[in-house]
């Protein structure tokens, strides 16, 4: 558990970190946020958590709550306090605390910034990526921006809870049309009979994942052939592999969707093998830094 | 301005007013609320308010945070500690404060419970009856649930504040099949030629808005004709009158869509009739009641 957050300027013990009743974020969505995670005791691909939360933040013409390079410093220090090894950094920005109206408050009116860490075992994540895990599928409920990583997440934790419900791990999303859109918190991919990775251009129906970005990077480095292209749920079926991806799990291998096994309903090589070359791939920062890197988006 | 607020068991003064940043609703819009008018003291159709609420919770397996009824006596005790004689009681229950994970938490986590109270001028309102207001239209982006009062309102935020860059008090979301579905916290509504009134249907692609609920009633008191039916923003800027409905705007006429006159540009008579109508439509709770109708719902 966080020990110690980051609230609004302040490091205070986790029990006692609060906002505003009439924070934005509380009683709008009116926030984004980003996912971290730490590795070994250091933020693992930050400059791209921190690009796209620049992102966001200009879709929803919220201010950046410090300089991103400021706000590198406070998510190591919430690392460093909370002694995470391997886990992640949470952080929230929203656009402050204001009467209760839906139009914007005044400009003068300062983001809120909360920033939280905790410690994830890696063995539960390295026994499903050994594993594979199992999804479901249902018809795409969510609004039409999802490539804006805001906290309006109740479509994701309803789809979240209907998997566990059904024993399985994550949910996929299927838009109007039969395809895939994504996972509930995880991006979607397949592998073709030709051993093509495919997987849904980042357009305005998923979020633009940053191991999804790291995975295309890894593809092209390893010469995989890579289709970014919408896949059916029939297409995922009958595919070699099925796989998701997210900052926390990395990528993790897909046996059955909706009860029925992928491939031969065992992780394939495939996955493995994108799995491994993650290691070398994903963007360490140097432990304590101050986010040199950050500073220029 | 509210001064003091309720929170989770406790009145407190409204600067202290805080929830724990792993509260549900501020991660995740995990939760719901609901905006009861307040008039002379007096909660108005606060049975209907509380019967939404139930179903609200219903949709999303929240928990009552109390019965119906002592939630009747804690909105009327924040309404007479902050002396609010015209204005609104807000509530907000979310499914609680856990450590953050899309799905449920454990059962035993208590929902929490923010109601807050503050007096609104009657004047701008009723200045707004007599005017008119513009709105403008925008496409639909929002969630396929918007039948449930989520505190999931990004999506409205974002047109809101388009409606008040362009001068207009409400924007108007459009379907994909050209089809006004309701404006950002108001309900739609036009006057044919024949002089019926036209309304959605309340599918899942609009909240069944109290005011919206009261006025159909009202209409059929009166004898007015109603179809509830899609209407195209053309079939709007052809209408005889346009107006929209929420709990604090009550019956507001709509006198331009997108810049361009509705009927002759001024506020119409069914209209003015229907808000006139309100009055004795509307249910008032007795001035510090109990609130003994709602246990039933």
């Amino acid at each position: 558990m966080s020990r110690i957050a980051y609230v609004n300027g302040r490091y205070v013990p986790h029990a006692d970190a609060a906002v505003h009743i009439e924070d934005r974020g509380y009683q709008l969505a009116d926030g984004v946020y980003e996912v971290c995670e730490v590795a070994g005791g250091r933020l693992v691909d930050e400059r791209l958590h921190l690009a796209r939360l620049d992102r966001s933040l200009r879709e929803l013409r919220i201010r950046w709550p410090m300089p991103p390079a400021a706000l590198g410093v406070v998510m190591r220090e919430v690392v460093r306090r909370n002694r995470v090894a391997d886990g992640l950094v949470y952080l929230q920005v929203t656009r402050g605390v204001a009467r209760r109206d839906h139009a914007f408050p005044a400009a003068a009116v300062p983001p809120s910034l909360v920033v939280t860490a905790r410690s994830l075992p890696l063995a539960p994540r390295e026994a499903r990526a050994r594993t594979g895990v199992s999804v479901i599928t249902l018809p795409e409920t969510r609004w039409a921006r999802v490539d804006i990583k805001s906290v309006g997440l109740l479509p994701n934790v309803l789809a979240k809870q209907q998997a566990r419900d059904a024993g399985a791990f994550e949910a996929w999303f299927v838009d109007g049309d039969g395809y895939v859109t994504e996972g509930a918190s995880t991006n979607a991919w397949i592998v073709t009979a030709g051993g093509a990775l495919v997987t849904r251009p980042a357009d305005n129906a998923i979020l633009r994942g940053v191991m999804r970005t790291v995975v295309v990077n890894v593809a092209q480095a390893v010469a995989t052939p890579l289709e970014e292209r919408r896949f059916t749920v029939a297409e995922a079926l009958a595919a070699r592999e099925a796989f998701l991806t997210s900052s926390t799990a990395a990528v993790t291998p897909i046996v059955k969707i909706d009860g029925a096994n992928v491939g031969n309903g065992v992780p394939g090589p495939v996955a493995a093998r994108l799995r491994s070359a993650l290691c070398t791939a994903v963007e360490v920062a140097p432990a304590w830094s101050t986010g040199a890197g950050v500073a220029h988006i």
